[in-house]
């Protein structure tokens, strides 16, 4: 049996220890948006530093001004060195009441058909997914006594909630993370049988503002129409973002967003994706957003504008005749090609100053800021990875596009000039940042016996 | 001395016995929205009615299905009779922690320029204003051994809570509560040294909506654009309720709304209200709401549209890059002159419906619906109220209109076929649902003196 073999027998072997590890890891509730949860988040980091030293990697959680960061390095055979990124934070919970069971008290269960499922707040984003490539080296260590290839992994806390330390923390470190190739498993296959490596992330520019008006809560039978309702001008703005063809209002915005391609319109179009369905599984029919743009192209390739978030005055039960003093949303925009963030955000806040008015005030608390970015798929290694997945899933592995943003991506790009290979197994119907979060049992072993393939082909590449 | 003299004379005698009377019932926590304080409600009823027999009324406290009822009745010369209404119930008191002092304790302060007022929950609204006129009751028994209009006094317990048991009381005791004319002192001054009657009332209809999009919240990386947002949804519907001049753009919404008649407009003009200073008050400078209208106008004789309250998605700490599943808002409406809710319902609901995408729904939840109230000010008993007033304060009272709403005026105008004389003492500064609620001395001490000047006018109009 070739050491390949083994290893995947191995995993095969102890599919059930590497559940327990991971069930164990999804107990730690390390929310890192809430400074309430940051003991936990450090206690996730320690638990990382602790396992990867349990199979041979030199390993520690290193402080940051925010939530550590943990580096684990093991050397190994000399083919492609490879830095693998994942974040052991997660999502808040809210609204709790709409989660089955608890959060943080991880639960499988299993479906009519057999197969199996974990649910627990970041079963898939991203602590089941970062594991299936931890457990991959561990069976590569307990079968070979070593590792393929060199490899350093790198575990991020702060995700979810910004990620404004790890620019930062790559530049400091770049020596000790460089590496020939990035590896990342925080996307979604292509649908459950086929195999994807996501070569196109959209950028992202998220942006809070707090419009106040008058100094306090007011009357509105006393006040109504004479003051400023900081709702009313919120929800013009919000309204104004957007035309009644979709399109995003703010100037500027369309700059270095070309059309698509004809090769890659191609390519997409074999996928055969179907907008009703796509849709369909969440209780809607109709695509949104800009006018004459399939829902592929929307949520790939076209940027876009969210209110991720909005309140103001009462929101409880009854009814309260209140004009508040505050109003304030969370809006974010995906950007894509050569959209610069930056442009954005001086596009986007001119836009709101205007339309505020001189008695009003409004404050702005930027949230993120990442361009888009592309791979060159031609690349030997994003080849030698894509066979992998193919011989794994026993179905061609698709190049495709993302549509959210992994920061990251253009971080490790920018700061270490490495390509990443963004390789996952999270399904569709996962419910990343919802309720009832989930992760299949399949996506699990067969992502761990992914990358066992993975670290094989790029030993060779 | 006549009379009127000697009564007034006699308040002056004993305006310090009112005050300790005042401070006595001030001590009773009569807070009806909470049941915790349900015995406290029973107790402050027992304590007017009690106080009502030592001046001679007929009165008890009648149980209803919520906290009682207080009917006092007294007959008196052959002039006006009057139905007074009050309230002895309390608003709460949190913030408790914003209070100088117990809100149950009243404590008389005494200001540098020697004025006195009294800090206490209630002790404006309304217990401080109703006594004013069972003390000027008191000082006509006391002085002349009756009173010179037959007098029914109706105090209600829930005032503060909804009041859902008041409209049935009045039904069923029709024969029993029906008078010449309405009086009620639950309202401002137009300023510190000018009285006013508040003629006309805004009504209101108050809707609340939901609006659902997917069945879940959605990763807007995932979803952006392609799937209906509720908060973008939400956000054009509450934007297109105004358009560009402040004006409300609902089909028919202007209907039954006359222009201002010029001797009103007069009136209103000799006021002398600055928008400046009244904004100013609360941080602001510039009216909003409709061009072309004056803050005074806009305030009691044009109808309004505020947005109380919206939400929808992520408002925590932090960004959550969530599509939401459902946002929502609470709006009122308030109304003047023959507007009738029940047709602004159906148009707004219809002008909310045409803007929900066919695979996205909307519920409503009515919270309000009343017309507006005004009453004829050419009716010699409201123009022999304001003599009265104008007497008493050396200045001319003052035609006001009213933001709110007062939903017994209108209960007592459908129920008993009554006009209302609404005059008050409160100003306001007087805190009134806020900490620190007060009640100033000179406001109670002529507005007893003034409420005796009203009596013997009605004896003779």
């Amino acid at each position: 049996m070739s050491d390949l073999n083994a290893v995947l027998a191995h995993v095969d072997a102890h599919v059930d220890d590497a559940l327990n590890r991971l069930l164990e890891l999804l107990r730690i509730k390390s929310i890192s948006t809430d400074p309430a949860y940051a003991k936990d988040c450090q206690a996730c980091a320690d638990w990382h530093a602790a396992d990867l030293k349990s199979i041979g990697f030199e390993a520690s959680a290193r402080a940051t001004p925010g939530h550590p960061i943990v580096v684990g390095s093991k050397s190994g055979g000399s083919g492609t060195s490879v830095l693998f990124y994942g974040h052991y934070d997660v999502q808040p919970v809210d609204p709790i009441e709409l989660w089955d069971h608890d959060p943080f008290e991880p639960f499988v269960e299993t479906r009519v058909d057999g197969t199996r499922a974990i649910r627990a707040r970041g079963a898939s984003d991203d602590k089941g997914q970062l594991m299936t490539f931890v457990e991959a080296c561990r069976s590569w260590q307990a079968v070979t006594g070593s590792l393929p290839v060199p490899v350093t992994i790198l575990l991020e806390g702060e995700e979810e909630s910004g990620g404004v330390n790890l620019p930062g923390f790559l530049k400091v470190n770049a020596g000790e993370l460089k590496a020939d190739i990035g590896l990342i498993c925080d996307t979604s296959m292509w649908d459950a049988k086929t195999p994807a490596i996501t070569t196109m992330l959209r950028g992202m520019y998220a942006d809070e503002i707090v419009i106040t008006a008058a100094d306090r809560d007011l009357h509105s039978g006393f006040y109504g129409s004479a003051a400023a309702n900081p709702n009313h001008i919120l929800a013009r703005i919000l309204a104004d973002l957007r035309d009644a063809d979709g399109r995003i209002t703010l100037p500027g915005f369309y700059d270095g967003v070309p059309e698509l391609p004809a090769s890659l319109r191609e390519q997409w179009a074999k996928l055969n994706f179907q907008a009703s369905e796509f849709l369909g599984a969440v209780g809607l029919s109709q695509p949104a957003g800009e006018k004459g743009r399939s829902a592929l192209e929307m949520i790939w390739a076209r940027p876009t504008c969210e209110i991720n978030g909005m309140g103001g005055g009462y929101q409880g039960e009854g009814f309260k005749t209140v004009i508040p003093s505050k109003a304030s949303a969370k809006i974010s925009f995906r950007l894509v090609f050569d959209q610069d963030p930056h442009a954005i955000r001086e596009s986007f806040r001119a836009f709101v100053r205007q339309r505020i008015p001189v008695d009003c005030k409004v404050e702005f608390q930027e949230h993120s800021a990442g361009k888009a970015i592309r791979f060159p798929i031609d690349a030997p290694a994003f080849e030698s990875a894509r066979k992998a997945l193919t011989d794994e899933w026993g179905k061609e592995a698709a190049y495709v596009g993302g549509g959210g943003s992994i920061p990251v991506t253009h971080q490790l790009k920018t700061a270490l000039g490495m390509d990443v290979i963004l390789a996952g197994f999270a399904l569709e119907d996962d419910r990343i940042h919802s309720p009832n979060e989930k992760y299949d049992l399949n996506s699990f072993h067969h992502g761990i016996r992914s990358w066992v393939r993975v670290l094989d082909a790029l030993s060779r590449s």
